[in-house]
């Protein structure tokens, strides 16, 4: 990673060390299916459901209530199978992530949930939107375009209530709230009951595990449909040989950002702080975002004027690397929902840059990283003006 | 792998050397996001792109035609979303893995193929069964118990003459012939256009790559629907960030497989013939499957009146590892569906053990197991009478 200053820790992170060795053996000696009969694969299945309950434990829960997957999106699609069918609508915020979105149109009717100019949703608007039909209400923790933290808890005391009103009114449909915590966990305090949540999605690979692993915390008594038939494995839910390594390394992550995370979460604020007050001197430029309820590791900005995305591979040349929007829809060409939806102009729009930072930076890479955005910025604007 | 003598190869293999380094770096260094828009992400994107091509070219195929998935049960249950809904029948053999059996089931109507008593497909009884609602034929190309490899190209051809019958008729409804080629492939020289299927999977966990990697190889113009929606990705089929990792260990198997298929299968068969020599000096023991068209790695066989789940934890005590029938349902206590299909009585199924061979055995390792498999015999025999 010489000469390189990663600043889209959003998008993927390194497989640490740590986590590398964890999963090492169960690429190699202990190789064994979990569902074999004989001692070795016994163990491996042990050290499997082992993985499971301490990943399990770092947000209040119990093993058996996690089915893990190949990463986020297949959670956030395993969650949605709660309201297939034509009975029942999803409700989501407009900012959700691509694969919320997807997962909500595939199942079924879709309505959104307005957010303020800081990409916070309206609670006032969530209650309002509430209907017998609604089955489903998914909220991400923190967007991942602006690091905006949702008032989760808030949103599961309403839904508590209507949970309680149908149950006066004697009906039957179920209505769970999914929060996908794929961005922030690691850097957050995350508690299922706290939350009040009935699912939650994790991504390992946003914490510095291995990519393709993730999981859904299921409140037992949730209903869900599989995704993947066939042996019957995690609660007949997901079947399929299970990722062992993966598993393993997902736990050693979690076991990792959790030891950490408090002297990690000063140094990111430390390191954000530094960035934001060099990136303040730029003219024009605009921090997105709640400034109070965001991510510690997220700074995305906008320079009105300014083509990102000729920026960002300007950027490139000098190793500094940045994504303009979700790096899913980065390179499709489409204006960010999420951008839209806080009532960016265009102009605006078109000149964000997501600023993601982590384990990659220190101070001497953000301080030059401020130098190289500043410089590229007024070689843009040269350009511009024509001289 | 000290003192233990693997006789489970179809259960699980061990990742080699050799995929593991391929894969290390993408683990690490190469750990970008595939769709984010800079140059190192574009190259890792490249790497994914040239793996699928490389693995492709080994089933005569190309890389652009095949869906990633995480393992061959996805694949599966991609495969079986081109008979979604009631209109359509899904016609699989009778000794199918149970993730083709849950997945047909979740599809739709499920009818199944007859077998011989050697585990092969009855061609004509498929050819009876075809009626016009039938929308998908999904056989093995190697039953995963019994090893028998089944007559893939014939029942192409009866499929391509129903296709033409309703093409004649102007009927609509189109047929596919769908083939899971996880066992088989990497000891068997598989061309998708010589074995006439419209669909392929594959299993990166069979041939001594990473587990959770699969694929579904599409022949262009076949019409499925996502299993997983989200980003987009893998032509829409199945989203989340793509397993680069995983691909390229893939690509590194398939490589090794190739390079080295002839003078493994060699090495097998003569290790086959030298375990079957031995083990024919059992009292009663019965080799089941095809002599013929059964894959080289595989050897089940059957001693009535022993207890295989017995003897099994017996040899375990030995160091030697066998199965008793597939890994799956080994651990549930139900009698293999398979074992059923051909015929056999509760005694032999009893007394069936599954012995696969590979890359872990060598000849000093298999004449040792012979004796402990003898011997292990003998003693539950003795047991049984008394003495």
């Amino acid at each position: 990673m010489k000469d390189i200053i990663y600043l889209d820790h959003a998008a993927a992170t390194p497989v640490s060390g740590k986590v590398l060795d964890a999963m090492q053996p169960y690429f190699s000696e202990r190789f064994f299916n979990p569902s074999s009969p004989y001692l070795p694969a016994v163990e491996v299945r042990r050290a499997y459901e082992a993985a499971k309950g301490e990943i399990a434990a770092a947000i209040g829960a119990k093993g058996s209530d996690l089915v893990m997957t190949a990463g986020a999106t297949e959670s956030i699609n395993l969650a949605f199978t709660s309201v297939r069918g034509p009975a029942t609508v999803s409700l989501v915020s407009a900012i959700e992530h691509p694969a919320v979105l997807a997962a909500a149109c595939a199942a079924g009717k879709l309505e959104t949930i307005k957010v303020n100019q800081h990409g916070v949703i309206d609670l006032g608007y969530l209650q309002t939107k509430l209907t017998p039909q609604t089955g489903l209400v998914s909220v991400a923790l923190v967007n991942n375009e602006l690091g905006s933290i949702q008032p989760i808890s808030d949103a599961a005391a309403i839904i508590k209530a209507e949970r309680l009103r149908r149950l006066g009114a004697g009906e039957k449909t179920p209505i769970y709230l999914h929060c996908d915590a794929s961005q922030g966990f690691g850097l957050l305090d995350i508690n299922v009951a706290r939350l009040g949540v009935d699912m939650l999605t994790l991504n390992a690979a946003k914490i510095y595990g291995p990519k393709q692993v993730g999981l859904l915390w299921i409140r037992p008594g949730v209903k869900l449909n599989p995704v993947v038939a066939g042996g019957g494995q995690e609660m007949g839910l997901r079947s399929g040989t299970e990722n062992v390594a993966g598993a393993v390394g997902f736990a050693a992550a979690v076991r990792d950002a959790k030891k950490h995370m408090k002297s990690e979460v000063k140094r990111l604020a430390e390191l954000k702080s530094l960035l934001k007050d060099r990136l303040g001197q730029i003219e024009g430029i605009e921090f997105l975002g709640s400034d109070k309820k965001q991510l510690v590791s997220f700074l995305p900005v906008t320079v009105p004027g300014i083509d990102a995305e000729r920026l960002i591979f300007a950027l490139e040349s000098d190793g500094v690397l940045i994504a303009t929007g979700a790096a899913c829809a980065a390179n499709k060409g489409t204006k960010s929902h999420v951008l839209d939806a806080i009532g960016l102009s265009d102009e605006q729009a078109m000149g964000s840059l997501r600023i993601t930072l982590g384990r990659l930076n220190d101070e001497a890479g953000i301080k030059r990283a401020a130098d190289l955005i500043k410089a590229a910025i007024n070689k843009e604007r040269q350009r511009l003006s024509g001289l």
